[in-house]
């Protein structure tokens, strides 16, 4: 069933600054796509199958634009050290297990659960270096009915042995294989090229994976400018560079032609910021991970007013959580923290910008997702907010307020993800 | 049934720095007190009924020192302001709406329904300036098996007419009756003194307040440096004052021999801070409201460092949420946001610390409260952790850890409070 209607209080970004409502809305779905929102139903879609949500909040899918899929085991764990000594010492010690199978189906299968029952239609994923535990999480992700990129990652340098391809041939090697395997292979996942972050690789393997990307037509995903002591570290193995970004972009891994997904950005500064604007870059904004290591917070209102791209993302297991609206909650607060403690030129976060980042920031990385406008991909969450109950009337703009602070997948009552109802 | 016998695996904060932990434990109640916990059940005991909980984690009761019932309705809304504006924008309008009777009990029941599912075993509330709503809000929380000091609110200045009383007197003598009708009628619900903050009481109303206080011996709770702007106000309206904290001091409202709460304290100075020590002041941290309002971040571990009373609060509705786990986490996070941003003198919070807070911190405000220690009341709950699913082993200390970020009222399988199961 690809043509349908479904009925409800319809909530949607109509740009980062705005929010469309339309109460007790017709959101018709053909071939998977938007048709339009209707206040009456127009007489061509009467014939419909119609599914009537009654009061329920029915909002875009929600994009998770920067995750390891193989941290979800360790989520709320390990959050008293700073990035690299996090990495060290929880992180890579758990991404080794990952070489066996058997682990890695255990793992796999209860994240891809727990994000196919979560308000997340879309994500772009970071796997292990293991060719074969990454197809398996395709595997469990094309299942899970989302619509995701996953990455094999790229480590050939700075890594400890156990987690270190060897060389960036063999690296290289192994990634276009696993490209050529997967690349036509599912309806939903798409492999994308992820490079784990420029003290892990050598300029060789950028190098290559910049032709890979190239030759592909496949995006980008890595990290930038998350920790103070990261950044020193890269402007150290770099010297030829002025700014981290560029590490990325002398290789042709930093937008431009090739889509490309920074996550962090915390302390860029004007150089790179501008570089990412003109190459169209997609900032993973992870409010959660930049907290729990204290990182620091990124002046997210700052490249939304200078027309960056920015998404928002869970960084599952820097972030704890796979309930984007707890992330969208958390891009407010530290944002509020921010202002308050370190710089009031940068003004804090709105319920109506961290909606957007949840959703059309995010969505706008996967074509025409996101919101509910004519020819957008159909993927949907119907809010059921009856257990978050009140003794007042609440208009609908403060129902959906009272979701990115309270709402987790208790109170999902459906999802669609290109017209086709996951749950 | 007073005295029993739990098992499970029993974890307990023996100071704010040391978690105890006890695989599989056998926990003893005798007339709603803890008589101890045993690796081995002792002969004197194997007849008591007893619950093994299996594999679940049994910790003590949560405390919420500082909560707002009636702002319960308004939770995850209007979070755009700070303190003053939010107070005139959002909450007088609310808590105006207690005068009538049929309101308050349709709000009270969902509040009190709300607290009763959640860890929480002890609050600190305070209610609304109208004393048949606060008494119907004393009856509810008698009902929900919680132990609770209940507040009716004095204000008397600079509040809008419709919720302002009619004069020092008026507000005292209302306060006197609604002592005498509450202070021996239920089990677990007492009264506490609580003029709402300076900037609404005159001289003459904190004046009888404190002397309320002593001749009922009855404990007080109110606000403190939450916020630039009250302070700066607090300074205008007391001009014979060092410091905000002065302006209760001088009138017995601050601690010394009556026990008091003081919420926030996020921007408390070094004269302000040692008096709360000296007095034993206890400060309700309250993270999530004090990022929510952009109001800052109390040095919290600096106030544990010195020896001050800390505990923690939800502050609904400043903060968002009654699950203290929440509260824990955020108490964490802001504390890595200060450090990061403001000052790297003041260290973040540990895992340690904020169980503690949440536990054995506040619950010493209720005296043996908090803790599985012999003589201490027989406060409970039990987690089951199921949900949060993984694939390797994981100590008990690392589950334990988890809950602090994930854990919230779907996972709780029982609650005792004063040897009584709740649920």
């Amino acid at each position: 069933m690809r043509n349908f209607v479904i009925r409800g209080n319809l909530c949607w970004s109509e740009s980062s600054d705005s929010i469309r409502l339309v109460p007790r809305g017709y959101l018709v779905c053909e071939e998977g796509r938007c048709a339009g929102v209707f206040e009456t139903l127009p007489e061509c879609y009467v014939n419909l199958p119609l599914t009537d949500y009654g009061d329920a909040l029915i909002i875009p899918g929600l994009t998770d634009l920067h995750l390891h899929a193989p941290q979800f085991s360790f989520r709320g764990l390990g959050m008293d050290m700073e990035l690299l000594d996090w990495l060290n010492t929880y992180t890579f010690p758990e991404e080794s297990k990952y070489a066996d199978l058997a682990y890695a189906d255990r793992a796999y299968t209860i994240f891809a659960d727990h994000l196919r029952r979560s308000a997340t239609t879309r994500a772009a994923v970071f796997g292990t270096i293991h060719v074969p535990a990454t197809e398996l999480l395709m595997d469990k992700m094309e299942q899970s009915g989302l619509v995701s990129y996953i990455g094999k990652v790229n480590m050939d340098r700075n890594s400890p042995e156990y987690l270190c391809e060897t060389g960036a041939a063999a690296s290289l090697a192994d990634t276009e294989r696993w490209i050529c395997e997967t690349r036509e292979k599912y309806a939903n996942t798409m492999p994308i090229l992820t490079p784990r972050f420029v003290p892990s690789c050598t300029d060789e393997l950028l190098q290559g994976l910049g032709r890979l990307a190239e030759r592909y037509h496949l995006p980008v995903q890595s990290h930038l400018s998350e920790n103070f002591g990261e950044i020193a570290w890269v402007q150290e193995l770099c010297p030829g560079t002025k700014f981290y970004g560029e590490a990325y972009d002398r290789y042709g891994l930093f937008g431009g032609g090739i889509p490309c997904i920074m996550a962090h950005c915390v302390h860029s500064g004007e150089e790179e910021t501008e570089l990412m604007r003109k190459n169209g870059v997609f900032i993973a904004h992870s409010p959660l991970s930049n907290t729990n290591l204290a990182s620091g917070v990124a002046p997210v209102s700052k490249y939304l007013n200078r027309g960056l791209n920015v998404a928002l993302a869970s960084d599952i297991a820097g972030g704890e959580s796979e309930n984007l609206f707890a992330s969208m909650a958390a891009a407010i607060r530290a944002s509020k923290l921010r202002w308050r403690l370190l710089d009031q030129e940068v003004k804090p976060l709105t319920v109506d910008q961290a909606f957007y980042l949840g959703t059309l920031g995010g969505g706008r990385f996967f074509g025409k997702v996101g919101a509910f406008e004519k020819d957008y991909e159909f993927d949907a969450v119907v809010i059921d907010d009856t257990t978050l109950d009140h003794p007042q009337e609440l208009t609908l703009r403060a129902r959906l307020e009272r979701c990115l602070y309270l709402a987790d997948d208790r109170n999902l009552a459906a999802k669609y993800v290109r017209g086709k109802q996951v749950f």
